[in-house]
């Protein structure tokens, strides 16, 4: 267990809106775990780059994953990385131009990215993923083979350097705004999980499996 | 009228997946119109740091906004920044786990991020942002001031050296696996548009506006 999350770094503490800081594992967590999808930023060549991938988290460390070929990936390994995960959560529409703002969580992490490296380990990290993404599938699944796994890489990178930020609530208006005939409120977002579309090759007789009739998927 | 869209630059094209590499701009404006949502990239105290914000897209450059007093913002400032804007369309179940994917639309854009400096220029793009996320709403907002317009910072990049990549579709299974009972297809995610909250602090009388009882907000 890595030690309790400190008081943030430099980079990491809030100035804009820095009342809607969060610094605590379990804000982290939420935010880390409400989406699949995440961007990453590295350099390239020396200059900044963003790839959006889908990370999963176990315990205080996030993983990511892709082709062992993969540019963004190798461009990352051992070096400064910044993980970011944003939910947007709604438009918030004030009287004035300037007091509209967006409900979201977001979470910000900094780190160097770490290859994993073992064989096995690399196999559990993956079914851990598929796990974190459909939960109870992997059994169902024809069994991964070395071949697979070598040719996928996965990095991870500690919740340590991490910041998370939450707006949620209606606009706050300058006070004499209030006065004017102007609707003011918020428009939620919200992403849901469709019903699942066969392929047009499974076998006659599977049928959707309970663990995507249940609950949604999407846990947005 | 900026040049049209040239061939990939050696780190816009794909190199991973390429088949699923668009370059026009139509492509590149359907998936930057889609969400206001993106991820820009750039160097904190050279380190890549990756923040969260909403963009719009007016012709061919992506505009940008924050508080002049943002160290995003200023870090980014005539400096080479990546902007990333990607929708997560659904989850793609294959029957091995290798070939688990996602739909999504992505676009990265890379460039040198300008400050629009004149007051006049800045006044009019952020009524264009305003309008771009909620149409028809500006002409019954507080006028904006001059000293709001000068608290905002704006910044812009060229849509120049810029991919989109869009995965659709079924799952893409290793041609022996197909023989396997194992159920295989997708789950497509839709973020939908919630009914509008009105403030409580709202005037009596003031009643939900039509540009927001029309057609879903969310343009995903």
């Amino acid at each position: 267990m890595r030690k309790p999350s400190a008081a943030p770094s430099d980079r990491t503490r809030l100035r804009r809106s820095h009342e809607r800081g969060r610094y605590d594992r379990a804000s982290l967590h939420a935010v880390l775990d409400a989406t699949p999808l995440c961007h990453v930023g590295y350099l390239m060549d020396g200059k900044p780059a963003v790839t959006p991938t889908l990370h999963w988290r176990e315990g205080d460390y996030v993983y990511w994953h892709g082709s062992s070929a993969s540019r963004a990936l190798r461009a990352a390994e051992g070096l400064d990385v910044c993980l970011t995960v944003t939910l947007l959560d709604g438009l918030v529409l004030a009287r004035s131009a300037f007091h509209h703002s967006v409900n979201y969580r977001s979470a910000m992490l900094f780190g160097r990215a770490s290859i994993v490296v073992d064989p096995d380990e690399k196999a559990e990290k993956l079914k851990n993923f598929v796990e974190a993404i459909v939960p109870d599938r992997w059994d169902s699944l024809r069994p991964m083979t070395a071949q697979e796994v070598k040719a996928t890489t996965i990095l991870s990178i500690p919740i340590d350097e991490a910041s998370a930020k939450v707006r949620e609530g209606g606009p706050i208006d300058d006070e004499d705004d209030y006065a004017l005939p102007i609707w003011a409120g918020t428009v939620p977002f919200e992403t849901v999980a469709g019903d699942p579309i066969p392929d047009p090759r499974n076998l006659a007789g599977v049928s959707v499996p309970d663990y995507l009739t249940g609950p949604r998927l999407e846990r947005r």
